[in-house]
């Protein structure tokens, strides 16, 4: 639930002055995405997304952002692509927030996860990786390891108001990733947030992906456990290993996975998990109260990270080592 | 800001089943409404409004507004078509609600009104008149002049809360519309809350009417009186004669005005901005701490109220008596 910035429509109708798309034709807030405002936009010219970038994006990370769904979209992935402006490039302001206009997907993300999605959500985030070899900017990852701790210090006073004895566990867990965490495995462009919120269908089939505001560079295999973690457990908290095997299957199909890349999996799993666990905690013990936003449980991420804790081996996932 | 209801893609899909307009595409919530969840629905064949009746509206009253949508549309008026179900209804069920389909209208809803749109929603309001005559279906005015004193009792306690004399204002006010109220007047069905969010425009040509769920059968001035109170206002709270004098003469245009309801006018006028007054300082006493939604500022109305009373004749609005 969003739309932070409401436009207004003599602005809105100034702002596409500065695009060739056609004139206004409506546009109607959409209420989804808590970082940023978006609108459903028509034009007499054809059908787009109109965001308005709130405080929690950084204006510096935009080029980034909005060129890699360019240099994306160009490469024949799914994605969004920003429209250019009049003037070339990618950006624009209203109502006094960064602003653009991409085009529109169609597609319906799946409220619950069926095995049939797994496969091809393992394809198209190979396919993510691939084409985004010699895109020309770097981002680094503000939510991987290195921001971890300073995540868990500002919760780790109140984490046992949430459940008792969450506080030790974190430290303990965080000792455990910091310690492990693979070094030298392929590197490159991840999304880093592919829930199923930013997976679109058509039926059964791929349709595309949206929402690139936690891309960055980092190991490729730990963006396919962001993916393990959001698409492979059942409500219940238990990891489904024939989703899991779907997942894996479905990225290598595209995209070979070394055997090392297949060994880290396990800890990058662990890591992940750790991650939204912390963040979750984060907004769930400082959301404003009566905000729209109602914050995410940080407990189901516990509940993942306790699994990966017991797994003792690839086997534990239904992962097969061999090529 | 709403959508009360998350609809589920695969339950979307099995609902769509029962209509003939295609598969599933794509759906997004809407945030606007205050009433219902709203959807843009995309087909494969072409894009409508979904809406799932929230708890406000009354189900019985239903196929009065479905048919009466269905009825206005077919007589060319620019409104949402309500679609047909397989089986004929114009109403189905989803996540435990009822749910219909409609339309969907281009436009853009002025977020500030300017005096170009005055005549076009005088036209269309007396278009609406028109194309009710006709419908077999009534519903009787619950927030017309027998509605109101149960909201002032309900509100009088706590009135002067919201500003110091505002009790004793509303209680001398009621008695006054109650006493004044014109009889025998033409009748008919009226839009009943025809604000500037419900009409679409497209540049400065009315493209559609939208938001039925207030209409009933009542004194078509009435509701021209309505649209004076929430169309030719201006921010610091004055009447702008011009954009009054621009609506009545638009209406005029498609639907002659007796000189009977012309004097009706300043009474109906100051009825309405009672009716508005008392259901947003009802709202404003009742609305929950931390809801979504943001109550509408009862003193507006108040404002309005009070130009009204000093209001001595047609004049005082820019209005003149003769045909």
């Amino acid at each position: 639930m969003a739309v932070y910035t409401d436009v207004d429509d003599d602005q809105l109708a100034a702002f596409l002055a500065g695009y060739d798309i056609g004139g206004l034709a409506g546009y109607r807030g959409i209420a989804e995405g808590v970082e940023n405002s978006n609108f459903l936009l028509d034009t007499d010219r054809g059908r787009y997304i109109l965001t308005l970038y709130e405080k929690r994006v950084k204006k510096a990370d935009l080029p980034f952002f909005l060129g890699l769904m360019q240099h994306l979209a160009a490469k024949g992935l799914a994605c969004p692509t920003p429209i250019a402006r009049r003037d070339g490039s990618l950006m624009g302001e209203l109502c006094g927030r960064p602003a653009a206009i991409v085009s529109f997907l169609q597609g319906v993300w799946p409220r619950r996860v069926a095995l049939s999605h797994c496969a091809p959500v393992g394809e198209a985030l190979a396919s993510l990786h691939i084409a985004g070899d010699g895109f020309a900017l770097r981002r680094a990852n503000a939510l991987g390891p290195a921001g971890w701790r300073p995540l868990y210090d500002a919760c780790a006073a109140r984490a046992d108001e949430v459940e008792k004895g969450l506080a030790a566990e974190l430290a303990s867990e965080l000792a455990f990733v910091e310690a492990k965490w693979p070094k030298g495995l392929p590197e490159g462009v991840i999304h880093a947030d592919l829930f199923p919120d930013n997976v679109f269908f058509l039926g059964d089939a791929f349709s595309g992906m949206i929402d690139f505001y936690f891309a960055c560079n980092d190991f490729l295999a730990y963006d396919l456990a962001i993916c393990l973690n959001a698409w492979c457990f059942e409500p219940d908290g238990q990891l489904n290993a024939t989703k899991a095997r779907r997942l894996v299957a479905g990225y290598a199909k595209k995209r070979a996975l070394s055997p090392a890349e297949l060994d880290a999996l396990p800890v990058f799993a662990r890591g992940s998990a750790l991650r939204f666990l912390l963040t979750r905690l984060y907004d769930w013990l400082n959301h404003p109260p009566g905000a729209f936003v109602k914050p995410k449980d940080p407990l189901e991420y516990a509940r993942k990270l306790r699994f990966h804790r017991g797994a003792a081996s690839l086997a534990a996932y239904g992962i097969e080592r061999t090529p």
